[in-house]
């Protein structure tokens, strides 16, 4: 029997952790006092993105590797990943001298692909599909005689990331609820393993996107069928298949499951940004975001496991500008002006005057004139705050300008 | 003799680190292994942007408002700030039950106002001008009978500030070089006057903003003087006249100043965000831009002091595209189209199957058409690295497109 057959139980939890413990970081738990004020809980922050790749997975990476034989060392190891699993185990294996393989789909962006290239893996691009990805995987490993790393379903991976438990327990004591994020089910299960055998009164919550939600529609009873082609800002869990292994652990260990909306995950991410001043992927804001939008989430002292912080620039960028639309910190106004000069001088001046800031501005002449002498000026400003609008468009019809009822940019 | 009339030495840094040890965080000191490794230096990193206002103010801050007399503490406290001062007075006052006035010039943007709120002291905007805004504090402090608490030109604020050059040689003893960001001096001259005491040998170099720098220029006999409304992203330094106490003092204890441009700035605050996946403002990102500007800054152990994390988020969303623009992982190409259908869905197949990402399209009929039947189409592109916008033209010449240079979209 080896050890991928055991059983995840508190026992090799606590002994995988004694051998990872040299290589990754026990990660800060603290308090947010602002988190917990806004949201009227007691919230605690267990970083995981602090670790070097900047997500957990090098917990289980770590606890995988270190189980290799002399053989299977020398033989080098392959995975199918992308993202966070892909960092993980490309750099750990490089520091335990392990030839890694890393296989992703032809379409993986860019700056996933160059984070893990920094660990200088084997990375091979194959596939358009997922099914055509890990059919060259298996291929892979057969032909080379590799041993498959699996991000998560894995009994010595679960226990790796069951570190995470035992930590959490050592550094809040008291700890009421752990929400967690649920994508394939290798962090919750090894989570929940752990906190349950030590005290099973602390409940165990787990998260997924809507977008991507299996595990909480097994645990409902509801039917789930992936989209086609349906993205998710939370890519970390958005996982079409739990495991075979760790769904029942996940049916043992968890009291709750919820979703989360996307528009809910990236107001996440900001928080965490403008607040907390630290960068967090979507799955690792997952669980900010089902105590925000679920008041029966948060009981007592609870833990949010932020589960990473790799995200594209670029995504950050979007996500900033879409959040201060969506909360209307800036605003799209339409007003008509004389086209003469200077009105619009006028209407930029008068704009400035009330301490709004303005965007961008679009001055079309072709499209949207009601007349041949006025002519529709976009005007996208940002605010103070959602009364302003209000107050900045009354401000602006006394000053005598033609200005619409503002619209969502959003669509 | 009152305590603000002392001169800062290593005694008077002592005995008020001891003061306001319950009330700051010891912040954390680490080594950054990929910045380490990208800038060929041995660099570590001192992080005041985790105090719980996200700057080493709160230090000054805390210090000033202990050594108040009861009398003084009853009646209360102002202060001329915008920024992360005002922040940290507010907040502490708040804390120990004084009363704080801070005062904002009326430009003051919004996210900076709203931030000092959170901590509702009496907030005054007033004024336009940096003189009619002080002359309007003067006024207030002596009707009110107000103590004014100077962000830098005081002796206990620099003592205070001198607390976290303690706490840089007890993290990493054998540190030979301290970078500090320079605004009014009042950081500088307490973590030099600190560190200079304990081992002379450790060398501080201070650093401003090439569009900022007053320090910069006394300390090289050259003269500087203000650009009319020049404005920083370093905006925490962006300081004309930096304070009579501190000048000598910085005099004394600076080994080395050095000015950094506004582009660098913003890289360092891209890098960050990218590897060390946190938000540091201008001003704390200027001393990672100094190491990455002049080769001669990080000497041995070289510790950059980061002195804060505000900035609004709509900047940082800025900052990222900028930067993605900048090291051309975003271009913008022009290419010459024949104004029939199915033209443009070639063009876009074409890229996207260079593995490319277009963000935007521009059509235009109207502007840049050499013939009646073709019409300039510009397109925004994310690009894997710097070679690919060659590589990418190359392909789509060969594929029979009309690609013409790409250009610099930063003007």
């Amino acid at each position: 029997m080896s050890d991928s057959d055991l059983d995840v139980d508190l026992n090799l939890i606590e002994r995988i952790r004694e051998e990872i413990t040299p290589h990754v970081v026990q990660t800060p738990l603290y308090r947010s006092t602002t988190l917990s004020e806004i949201l009227d809980t007691d919230l605690h922050l267990k970083l995981e993105n602090r670790q070097f790749t900047s997500s957990f997975k090098e917990r289980g990476a770590v606890a995988r590797l270190s189980a290799l034989t002399a053989e299977e060392r020398a033989k080098g190891v392959i995975a199918m990943s992308a993202g966070n699993h892909a960092q993980a185990l490309a750099y750990h294996a490089r520091r335990m001298g392990v030839n890694a393989t890393i296989v992703m789909p032809r379409t993986t962006p860019v700056a996933k692909i160059d984070q893990t290239r920094y660990f200088q893996p084997e990375i091979v691009l194959h596939g358009s599909s997922f099914d055509e990805t890990i059919e060259y995987v298996d291929e892979r490993r057969i032909a080379d005689d590799l041993t498959l790393i699996h991000p998560f379903d894995d009994t010595i991976v679960m226990a790796g990331q069951g570190s995470t438990g035992l930590e959490i327990v050592e550094q809040l004591p008291h700890v009421d609820t752990v929400v967690v994020p649920v994508g394939g089910g290798g962090l919750i299960s090894g989570i929940g393993t752990a906190i349950k055998a030590l005290k099973p009164s602390i409940r165990i919550v787990g998260v997924q996107s809507a977008h991507y939600c299996p595990v909480y529609a097994k645990l409902n009873n509801e039917p789930w069928k992936p989209e086609r082609n349906q993205l998710s800002i939370a890519e970390g869990i958005a996982i079409k298949r739990p495991g075979k292994l760790t769904m029942p652990i996940v049916e043992r260990v968890v009291d709750d499951m919820v979703t989360v909306t996307e528009s809910s995950i990236e107001t996440a991410m900001f928080r965490f940004l403008d607040i907390e001043k630290m960068l967090v992927e979507g799955a690792g804001a997952a669980t900010l975001a089902a105590v925000a939008a679920h008041p029966d989430v948060a009981k007592g002292k609870t833990v949010c496991v932020v589960s990473g912080g790799n995200v594209d620039p670029a995504i950050v960028a979007d996500i900033i500008q879409r959040t201060l639309v969506r909360t209307e910190r800036i605003v799209r106004l339409h007003s008509t002006v004389q086209d003469v000069p200077g009105s619009l001088t006028k209407l930029t001046n008068d704009i400035s005057d009330t301490d709004s800031n303005i965007v961008d501005i679009y001055h079309r002449r072709s499209f949207g004139s009601s007349t041949l002498d006025a002519t529709v000026v976009e005007i996208i400003v940002q605010l103070r705050g959602e009364d302003d609008k209000v107050s900045l468009i009354r401000k602006l019809r006394e000053l005598g300008h033609t200005v619409g009822e503002p619209d969502q940019i959003l669509s």
